[in-house]
């Protein structure tokens, strides 16, 4: 951390700031230039409130130079970390392919739309029980049923399952039922919950929220982590801009950062970013040829009759036509499929 | 709800949308142009998901024209909500004044900032006891401790007490103990946390998300509204924008816009919007002169020593000042102080 | 301008990183910490681009300290600058009125609006004769013909003029007509014509760019200054952000910061933030409270006819209401009305 | 377009509203619902201003239906746009690979990075010999000198040059000298540059402005063929947005957006986007894997002392290595390379 002084702070107070600095536990370093005065605050910085010392008079802005996050650092973690999901692997060479219907409707849904993914190349089943809606009057997920209906099709397909999880109610169900939990976007910093999702034994989906900084999210995830769950994968689902032709901006940047920041792996959800199924194709033959760990798609037998979200759903047959590209696309940049 | 058919759908294909629309309990009108066709959609569309129709092949877009809230639209209840907080009233001509520390810290410092802001003319105590904080090495806040301490200090003052709830185990202690129960912007849109909400009989002010639009927030208002508490407060308290000086961005044409389209109160936070303190004094001239409801300030004894957000609280000198500015302006604007 | 090195940099990759930096004119401190090295750059870092060190394989990050702006700073010119627009003080206890149509329409048009916006206590007429449009087949104003208008009404009514300069083509004719000559938001980084801006005699009003960040447009500021015009009048006018049920949201801590920034005066235009006329007289009381150093407000006195930006012009009567608000809240912020 | 009135207005207004509309050329269709009546306008509503209407006491809001751009339609032009430069095609099956350094420095350096950059498969050379620089005080480019350089090399190596344009003064020498005229982000919408665009015979290369919708950079290029010119192709190089570890946020949506709405070309510059060097490899092959016409790359051969943006520069072998994975995913999305 650095603190820079207030031009003509006296020395008086730079000892006083300084005294400050060591209370904390730190060691300082003082940099006297003409014009100002830095002081570099040596010591394990992580938690530390920078804002602490940009109340004080002479203070005119610290700056962190330390990552705050340490479980999620690539730098002391080096290698990928690869995530065992009920068999898939995820991370590192591996390419995890989610597909699945936006809602869990009924279990012929459900399986028809199973068998039709996995025969594609799809390793694992994604639908939503309980679903996150904007509005009090939407249609909410079959809850309980639709998780029962799930689990019903994994048995009978062989594909471990992907759903969300909104409520600490829910916790135990959960972990006893699901291969990996998926916390949405807008609980990204539900810290409550992230605390509580420590204790499961279930690796962790955790989607970005919309207008999450990637040290924000890494920072959840850290949550996660700290609380002792270390199986914490990131997908990334759209951020909010000002473009509103597409549901949210898909930020591809991401891949190459967070990899480079973290050693988690990183998933990306096409289908709700754009929430258009003609920008599913193109996004997750980008998303592959980025270096992402895998992709989360929409797929749904039936789209306009879809009780949420058709609009951004694949057909089966453009998922299997789709997934064939990826294939090629996935070994020109190093992932086994 | 307006659908807009693309150029050169067939009559098949505009007859199978129109009975699509119909199977959804809506009437339609049809209106044949030159280069396209558009279905209007007659009757209650609140709960219908646009997105159903947009998947639809002959479909180009899907435009609402209602607004998808009932209980906290102004156009259905035409007078100010006057919300009534242990005695205090807020909303209509009355002007809320919350004040206290970011967090609470012991019994000493809450009790001499209370004494200080109702002095000024504060009119209710905030504090925090639980911090919604983005890295798990943060303080966290003194808990159920802190939320004794502010139950105290109520006694000895006579302000009632503002603080927010992070948690869902915490509901029955806040109905018991909060007299209005706060929910952070992180958590405006953790529905089942909102729809729990709806249980409980205090007020609660909604913190207006990060990056929600005003829709949405005034959706989360609808979902504690329309699960049974109808006295929801809005707070605003700054959007993510591009700009990295401040903190966050206020936006105050928020209140107008509220103010036109529910009967809610509309409060403003300066202090955490800038998350600079000379910030606030201006900040809160602004809203009172826009029409807001109420000032919602972090006020510190010694900043400079504060657990969390210091930077942005005024000390209780200043604070003394700043009202004695809002009263003038809160009379030019019919507000009653 | 503070240097942060990679962890385990060698002391020869040090050595050489100092060499880069004392070759660009600037003494260095290097501070040795357990875990990093940092090193500060002591000198003028004003006209250095950070980007030429960030490139070098051994620095992790290069953080600046020193404000890039000179002449629009308050440290080095403390009291405000009070621009003379043809006699009309703008900045310190001064407040600009400004009125006007959004477009020049007829001379009867022009005539009639600033009449009223006079009588009102309005300073300055504003009206479009060039006007910025995001389609090619949209009015483009009147040209030559308006600003004729413009300069005909300054006549019989008294009031000098601000209007729009688009092109370096009307230089000339600007810089000896017009009182008071507006950059308008797409042009504040067009770097070419505030060179050439800075060549004039007439004071300068340049608006902020949609998404320019406080320090950017500052910089705008500073080109103008620096090509020898320091008569230079900031104008919020709104920033883009995720929210569309207003055109713009209207950034208002743009006030205190500018202001603390630089010695500049700061005017708003709530009329383009928010793109309806019921915000401008909320939004315009607020700026004033927060201390703006002036307003202009679009006044039409048809605006159902207006062939631009009608939904956001004031009736002559609303403004006349409005001013006399301004007027009570102007004398409590300490403005000379 | 269609304008929706305000619930209960009366049928006097319901005829006023509709002569307004009328009196604008277009055709009226009234949808009268239970609760709201609505106006459907049939006609060309391209150069109709929807704000005009939205001033009306009885009109609740206006709704845009048809796209306000015609030359650019696809709508009206349904196969690809191949824009010739000077011998190499842009668009269709083709990919451009555009190479060079950031700014022109002298003739050896771009002589060295051309050789070495054509040898690698690039088909076009960038360089900027005009510069815009947000700060007065950073490097302007060599100007004219620098676009000799760029004449001289084309020369040598025999690569069409591409250049950024800043002001109307050097039109007609960009017409003669070169190939591909850029036009930079922060002047997109400098509308008066944009009409005189329309009178040469070079391409145009668009960049998208740094907050620019996707319908607002669309009716950019419009405003360009309007004028006359309609070899227009687009280029992405990132969006603003509030993260700020990567300089902009770069959309890869917009392509299959783009190729949708418009018939022009696409090309992505992952340098400017991501403003690191690490991000382009990535970014470059998600550009193509997306459906990209193009990339845009800045090479340098020797970064660490380029002039301006070394730090997003790829050293000449990298980029060798980049267009070789390039190539392979650009045979599995059928362009030819």
């Amino acid at each position: 951390m650095i603190i820079v002084l207030k031009p003509h702070t006296s020395e008086d107070n730079v000892n006083r700031v300084e005294s400050l600095i060591k209370k904390r536990g730190l060691d300082t370093h003082i940099v006297r230039g003409a014009e100002m005065t830095i002081i570099g605050c040596i010591g394990d910085t992580t938690a530390i409130d920078a804002k602490l010392f940009e109340v004080d008079a002479s203070v005119d802005k610290v700056m962190h130079v330390q990552e705050p996050y340490k479980l999620a650092n690539r730098a002391f973690h080096p290698e990928d970390s690869i995530i065992d999901v009920s068999g898939v692997k995820v991370g590192g060479d591996h390419l995890a392919l989610i597909a699945g219907p936006c809602s869990v409707e009924s279990h012929d849904q459900v399986l028809e739309i199973a068998k039709a993914a996995k025969a594609s190349g799809a390793n694992l089943l994604r639908g939503g029980a309980f679903k996150p809606r904007t509005s009090p009057y939407s249609f909410q997920g079959l809850g309980m049923e639709g998780l029962d209906i799930l689990c019903a099709v994994r048995e009978e397909v062989g594909l471990p399952i992907v759903t969300e999880l909104m409520s600490p109610d829910y916790l135990d169900v959960f972990n006893e039922k699901v291969d990996l939990i998926q916390i949405g976007a807008r609980n990204m910093q539900n810290f409550d919950l992230l605390k509580q999702l420590g204790q499961l034994d279930r690796p962790i989906l955790l989607k970005r929220g919309l207008n999450a900084t990637y040290e924000e999210w890494i920072m959840s995830a850290e949550y996660i982590m700290a609380s002792g769950n270390e199986n914490v994968i990131l997908c990334e689902r759209g951020i909010r801009t000002f473009e509103t032709y597409t549901r949210n901006t898909l930020d591809l940047q991401c891949i190459p950062v967070l990899k480079k920041k973290t050693h988690l792996p990183v998933i990306i959800d096409p289908s709700h970013a754009g929430g258009k199924w003609w920008l599913v194709e193109p996004m997750a033959k980008a998303s592959v040829a980025a270096g992402a760990d895998g992709l989360m798609v929409e797929v749904h037998n039936d789209p306009e009759s879809a009780l949420c979200d058709g609009a951004q759903s694949l057909k089966p047959s453009n998922y299997d036509q789709l997934l064939k590209q990826i294939k090629q696309i996935a070994s020109v940049v190093g992932k086994i499929v």
